[in-house]
């Protein structure tokens, strides 16, 4: 009897259930299951209005949701063969509970209080806030780049202390989505390293009651707020008689600790050890590497001991704009209907050359390696004879030099890289395979698959089920669609000359004594 | 019996006749006539292909253009009141003939021979040859901002020696369209010192023998086939006895000295003499202003004694796109059809400072100051939220910009300004205009007439005419629509510092250090 594992990803839109053949890697089923109530960026269901943004969810919409999947899978498949389940979410997603875990939306004094909901990734509201606690945090900047941000847990704790301080006060937990479901699952508060690392700053310790109360007076009190966390890769229970009852999978079936979903998605791309880069490339990019000792680098925006493997150090860079900023151009050329496939068609039939432009891909400010949200886009060598399709493509290009910086900085300051996987969206653009292949001169691994991070929850799941492989699992698993895209020796010599180019551009617009782009954000 | 002038107007497509009441400056008569070749830059009429880059007219075309304006013309006026002729013409449109005047390109063995027809101003294909005259020309490139051009008579000529090179030694005489319609009007070869000023290195004598022959040995005949100019504002001759029963007007009309067409919008938009800037706003930008004396300034392209006005200096700058920029984007977002009204209205609604782009308006190269075709665009600030709108408006606030920088260049090194004057087609935008007013931190006169040119060549008629008033006569006839346009003081001030940045950011992209532009151009 083949053992399968369930992978849950709780993605922004829906969740996503991927049950996984641990013996072949098949997906044996997959589903989906949209929120009812989805993003909350305008009202809560009661009508309240929402500021300019705030994104909420209700959390009710996950536990539907996994009920709704978890019940399909025991219908579907045979509960006995599903040994583990593991859980993924976007981060960081973060709500305040009772002491029981009842989220403080369902109490009655809280129900029309919008900072009482979950406080989505994409809550952005809190940005006043993330500049006092980047002004603040000290050393507990060190491991996330320098930076600290309005999308991260004490941005929006910080947020709710100032705008609501009853539900602050009421909060005995304050808990990113993906461990309260492990909780609600289980009937165990086990938290994961990978968000208290990659979004709490979580080194060691939160940082200290002294440093929140410098921040606000009584921020503190957030630490008693804030469980311990824990290796992702071990188990954090198994399900709990409740929900056995709701779903029908096997009591006790060893549920995961939870990660976050972009993260998810490395071992689901079969990484299972250090020097392996996984690059999720969707509306924006995330790269993860594993290494086996912890390096500091400049620009490296987070370092987290067991964030994504246990004993491994995993290491997050990205760029903050890739996919939207080619959805900007299409949007820009048809607001009423973006043709992303006549682009693409248009750049791949240029001269398989660098393009007469040359872009900085700072169309949401710049992560890694300057981590400095103030600076904005440039595109250079326009001309009246410039195409679509050249600006397309040169924006493709851009999204590429940034992988090859990336690449750059983790070889030099953290591990030597020998293999590169890419996942997400945007590997749709044959071009930009391409393109990643011939600018970083190696040879790169895709992997179309929608379903990377619900496998990599999967297999984690797996190993909280004590699967004793270890992590060869995930290599053992990789996604069947793989397909190895090699470099150009001569593009690569051109794109070589170009980097060099995008580089000097960018040491330009970035010298700290250059304050043009941000002096143009405040326009 | 009030007196009426005459103007010809040559363009691209058409020429234009307007007939000025010299009482009132009203046009009392306003035609069009459409060349039957229009631009030849397929084919010659008997389907000889051209080139890339090649644009030819038909001489018969402009000959046929005057016959029909001018026999108009005597047919709705009595002729007795038609006291002058004035002609404008693109330049350097350049063609070659005999001894007598006829266009080698009627004679039997050049009729499938294209270098024997007009050159026509955008024929752009002899590159290396203006290279090589830039290289060569030394002295005689010091009152063109050090450059010469492709668009002027040198490089076409010499690229006919090099090409056919029996047309070239069957010319007697290389001259200027607009010239040889006064010779042909008037039955004597008048050169005009506009042309050979501004298009033809003309500076006291042509480039001497000496120095075409090392450009290229053999290349000194040119000289023997170019006339020596004549002041603008002077007579050429009278209307000759043939052209007089050939379209009806008196034997004898006094024709004037020919002048470029951007040129003779300055006495058009009722330019007298010096210290008044006229800006005509079209494809590129044209600026000129006249002064008593001659100084020498880096990024000037012209500089031109008599070349406007009989014993003033004239003074050419230029941006090299402008409206050509802003087609370019409206282009991209609708290649069907662009949708200019649409943008505008956009644009004019965005808040009244300045966007949070900085744009470089290289689209063509630059021109003034910087007078390096190697150079393109750049645009600074994008973000996921710039929107199409504001695209277009800093296109436009970088043209206000480029303009500021003439004016700031011509006061500094030439000749203090009292007065702005703009025409051309982009004065159908107001939110330029109001731009335009902002940036330079000046009242500017617009006017929108599309007869500036037309109006400039009646002018010079009357001039040739003998009308005593002299200049003054060009202020008492400025069109009848000028309007006013005043800065906003506190704009001005948001754009003084918004300049600022446009320079600083210009400064590090046309460093002579820099071939970041240029190396991008060579892709």
């Amino acid at each position: 009897m083949t053992p399968y594992a369930i992978g849950l990803d709780f993605g922004t839109e829906s969740a996503r259930l991927v049950a996984l053949d641990l013996a072949n890697g098949a997906e044996v089923l997959v589903r989906e299951h949209r929120y009812r109530h989805g993003v909350m960026d305008r009202c809560l269901p009661d009508g309240t209005p929402l500021a300019a943004e705030w994104a909420l969810q209700h959390p009710d919409d996950y536990l539907d949701a996994a009920a709704a999947l978890l019940a399909e899978a025991a219908t579907v498949l045979n509960p006995a063969q599903v040994i583990g389940i593991g859980i993924d979410h976007t981060a960081s997603s973060v709500l305040m509970t009772d002491a029981a875990g009842q989220p403080l939306c369902r109490h009655a004094p809280f129900v029309h209080e919008p900072h009482a909901y979950v406080k989505l990734w994409k809550h952005h509201a809190p940005v006043r806030e993330a500049r006092e606690l980047q002004a603040g945090l000290g050393r507990w900047l060190w491991h996330t780049g320098g930076t600290s941000s309005a999308e991260w847990l004490h941005a929006k704790a910080l947020e709710t202390l100032r705008g609501a301080p009853a539900v602050f006060d009421a909060a005995a937990r304050v808990i990113e989505a993906g461990d309260w479901l492990v909780w609600q699952l289980t009937g165990d508060e086990v938290r994961s390293a990978c968000q208290a690392g990659f979004k709490a700053h979580y080194r060691g310790s939160y940082p200290d009651d002294a440093t929140l109360d410098a921040i606000e007076p009584g921020f503190a009190a957030l630490n008693q707020r804030l469980a311990p966390p824990h290796p992702v890769g071990g188990a954090a229970g198994g399900l709990s008689a409740a929900w056995s009852q709701r779903c029908g999978l096997r009591r006790g079936t060893p549920v995961a600790v939870a990660l976050i979903d972009a993260h998810a998605a490395v071992p689901g791309l079969g990484v299972a050890g250090p020097g392996v880069l996984a690059i999720a490339m969707g509306t924006s990019t995330c790269h993860v590497v594993l290494a086996a000792e912890e390096r500091l680098a400049t620009g490296v925006a987070g370092v987290v001991q067991d964030g994504v493997f246990p004993g491994l150090v995993a290491y997050e860079t990205g760029q903050a704009a890739a996919g939207d900023m080619l959805a900007w151009w299409a949007r820009l050329l048809a607001p009423s209907g973006a043709d992303f496939a006549a682009l693409e068609r248009e750049a791949a039939a240029l001269p398989a050359r660098p393009t007469g432009l040359l872009a900085l891909d700072w169309w949401n400010g710049a992560r890694t390696p300057l981590m400095n949200p103030a600076l904005s886009g440039v595109l250079c060598g326009l001309r009246i004879e410039t195409s679509r399709a050249e600006v397309y493509r040169a924006l493709l290009e851009a999204t590429a030099f940034g992988n090859r910086q990336v690449l750059d900085l983790l070889e030099g300051a953290v591990v030597p890289i020998h293999e590169i996987r890419v996942s997400g969206g945007l590997t749709r653009s044959t071009l930009l395979m391409q393109l990643l292949a011939d600018v970083l001169g190696r040879e790169v691994l895709v992997s179309a698959t929608p379903n990377g991070s619900a496998r990599g929850a999967a297999l984690v799941g797996a190993l909280a089920a004590g699967v004793d492989e270890g992590l060869n699992l995930c290599a053992r698993l990789a996604p069947a669609d793989i397909r190895r895209v090699a470099p150009d020796p001569e593009r690569q010599r051109a794109f070589d000359e170009r980097y060099a180019r995008y580089r000097e551009l960018q040491q330009w617009f970035a010298a700290t004594s250059n304050d043009l782009l941000p002096a143009l954000r405040q326009h």
